[in-house]
């Protein structure tokens, strides 16, 4: 995830912009706002917006005119409530954007979430990156013994470093058909990235409510979600905690999921 | 739509209340934010949060790091022809969400709109205020010739008079009843209801992305669409305005609608 | 529930109406096909559309080229662990439409679930009839003390008689001035159904996946669902186990619920 | 699409089985029920099942007792009038099942249509073929100069064929590594994936009602959609017009497209 000084300028340049809003303001989001988080070996999450806050949840769920009460206590009370009773529209009052770069074998599980918007780099229209993703020693693995669609042991050191080598050579190949294809070959970007493998990256714009944010950390962080998803389900949860992290504690300390 | 001493001071001290953030700020919706705007005999909208401005859309649609280019005229025209061409993603990157009072009859039509998110004032919790929706003499009018679904002609002065008066006396009747029912009939709250009619006022948080509110000011301001919607459709599209000034000027200007 | 000679003709001529076809067919849910359920006092059900059955949810769950294993044993087996799982979308693959007539205040409640498909009789367009629902004195009942938003105790006879009278009271009247407003007052269908009050009868065919009936069985078959909700549910259920056995079994005994 | 012997035993059993219904049958449709549509070099879509037919449309927005009128000319009417206005919902209640085979980046086309059910071949849990795309010489082209995302003409024969070795000398390739990593490699199978090229085929069955399979049609039939994803949408619009004539005939000859 090297970004370029350009990008760096940029992302820079928001988080120097501040502005008055009347709005309801999280101030621990506020500090990381625009900031990649790097996962993998060249994904990253950013959030790049949110609006609304734990107060928001009570707010909708009373129809309230005003913020409703200020006494923390009872907004956790009301929070814990809703979340054990499964009382959901009001977490859909709450909404967060994220800017993520994901290898594209999981941006294909991560789109059956449907109840999401979504913006994705088009290769259609532009040329992907050449980067790719090789997974670390420790998480080359076999196939499970017990779960048929899960993986198992460690390869030795040996092993895994002959699949890297391998997955290495190919991405490196196919990526320079790629650029052949585009330049030598003339070929429309839209036909030339077919020969793109599964482990390059892409990136999107990402928004989704918090009742769905909490749907998508349920499933992707559980120990039966592919490792490569679940990371970037764990550091959702991370900024989860800094949003709203009364329903945070709701969510992990009542139920521990949401359905 | 008389508020109470205690509603505006939860909403004057909303408005007094301005914090820093780093997000997107749209100060000519900031100026309205929280405030009714008064419709019909007794309702309202308040615009409660909103989640981005005309460049998000821009931002969303090319994938980038930063906002894009600072040029409003580059904005403003890769907006055109996103609208232009019903590329809808983009802008489903923005978020508006109200506070609405509204006759139970325009809820029932508004809630056909299924891709937004809904918090409802609850008659089974609480208990409804005796506010009914009369219609004003010039919107009273006989069934249309030309449209099985429409009106037509307004009635007389006289003709109309009458009709308001059979529809005051029998909604003070219902809730005359609706009370002794609650408080000598000992009924339960979600039974006591069933007796109000549907030109009482309900209320709820409702929020959408910019993409379904252009969709629904479209269908809902349109010629065919009841009066007493269409004049929600008409202030929502007066916030979309302060909102989002390039989107509704490419909604307006070039294609008058969203599909 | 009297439905008119007509309207029974016509569901007679449905039901005597059949045809070979190559697609998935259940029997147990044939027989019942078109015929309306009663429930409450002018209330029903029908089932007049299905699409798929048990097989088809394994078949999806496979993506296979037949019907999969012919034994009952395994299919079950693997039913279960899909509910048992959570793996929800093969459950999406069945379909089931229902003509509902229903309480306008109930309507109200069941449109909240949104992934549906519905048709409603439009009040815009046509008359409504002079059908309202008056509780059984079983049902009337106070509020609950325990529980904020559900009913406790139920009335005495003689105050639940008292109820009967002043519900069925202002309900007839709601209706004589609905007809007069339309007829002598000259009021547009739109305008004049306002004055009706929410017990009065609407009816619409409702659409909805497999997943998506078990998750309102769920919700709404709940101790905490009103009672004139869980009704439709409850015969909704009955429909679930003639079309789908093992689902069913499957909701019922191995997990009561699905999210 | 070679099939097996046994997929294809697997559908004519499935053809060679009939049964009586009451339900809605097209004959037209149920002609060509389970058999696969050949597309590009190995993918298909076969219709597995349906619901409803012209008439459920005209039955819903009829909210109707029987099937309505007899007379096809006045159902054709009403179906005009409702795709001309652009009432959506009485389409709704029509919903159709594909199973499809196609290449993987078409399916991530595909699947940003997010009202459908889908459920795909995993390849954490079974192993792909080694089935991959290789463009027709006369789909081979450079990129178009007036449209940035588009493709313009068609390459020499000399360089298509160049194309096509070195797409398949990739693909090769990458199977190959990719069985080694399964076999020799002992890789898990939801790691070894990653190695394929986006040009593999893959398989689901997905499932949609009649109004967003419309807007399926109107957007990957359009001349701007990618070849690839045209020949499925036009495929499914055959489909289309077998099962539904006189919506086919209205979406084609009135409007043309739906939104």
């Amino acid at each position: 995830m090297a970004l370029t000084t350009y990008q760096q300028q940029e992302i820079l340049e928001q988080r120097n912009n501040s502005q008055l809003t009347r709005r309801a303001v999280v101030s621990e989001l506020e500090n990381i706002l625009y900031e990649p988080m790097p996962l993998l070996d060249h994904g990253f999450i950013r959030v790049i917006d949110y609006m609304g806050n734990d107060t928001a949840v009570v707010q909708a769920a009373r129809v309230s005119y005003g913020t409703g009460t200020k006494k923390v206590r009872q907004d956790a009370g009301l929070i814990n409530y809703l979340i054990r009773n499964k009382h959901s529209t009001p977490f859909e009052m709450c909404e967060i954007k994220y800017h993520v770069k994901l290898p594209i074998f999981v941006a294909r599980q991560w789109i059956r979430h449907r109840t999401a918007s979504v913006n994705e780099y088009s290769a259609r229209y532009s040329i992907l990156d050449n980067e790719f993703y090789i997974p670390d020693l420790e998480h080359l693995a076999g196939q499970s013994s017990s779960n048929r669609q899960g993986r198992g042991h460690s390869l030795s050191r040996e092993a895994g470093q002959r699949v890297q080598d391998l997955l290495r050579e190919d991405a490196e190949r196919s990526y320079k058909t790629y650029e052949y294809l585009l330049n030598e070959g003339k070929l429309a970007r839209e036909l030339a990235r077919m020969n793109l493998s599964l482990n390059f990256y892409t990136q999107w714009y990402w928004k989704t409510n918090l009742h769905n944010l909490l749907r998508f950390i349920t499933q992707r962080s559980d120990p039966h979600a592919q490792y490569e998803i679940r990371v970037y389900a764990e550091a959702m949860e991370k900024t989860l905690k800094l949003w709203v992290p009364l329903t945070h504690n709701a969510f992990t300390e009542t139920t521990g999921s949401v359905n």
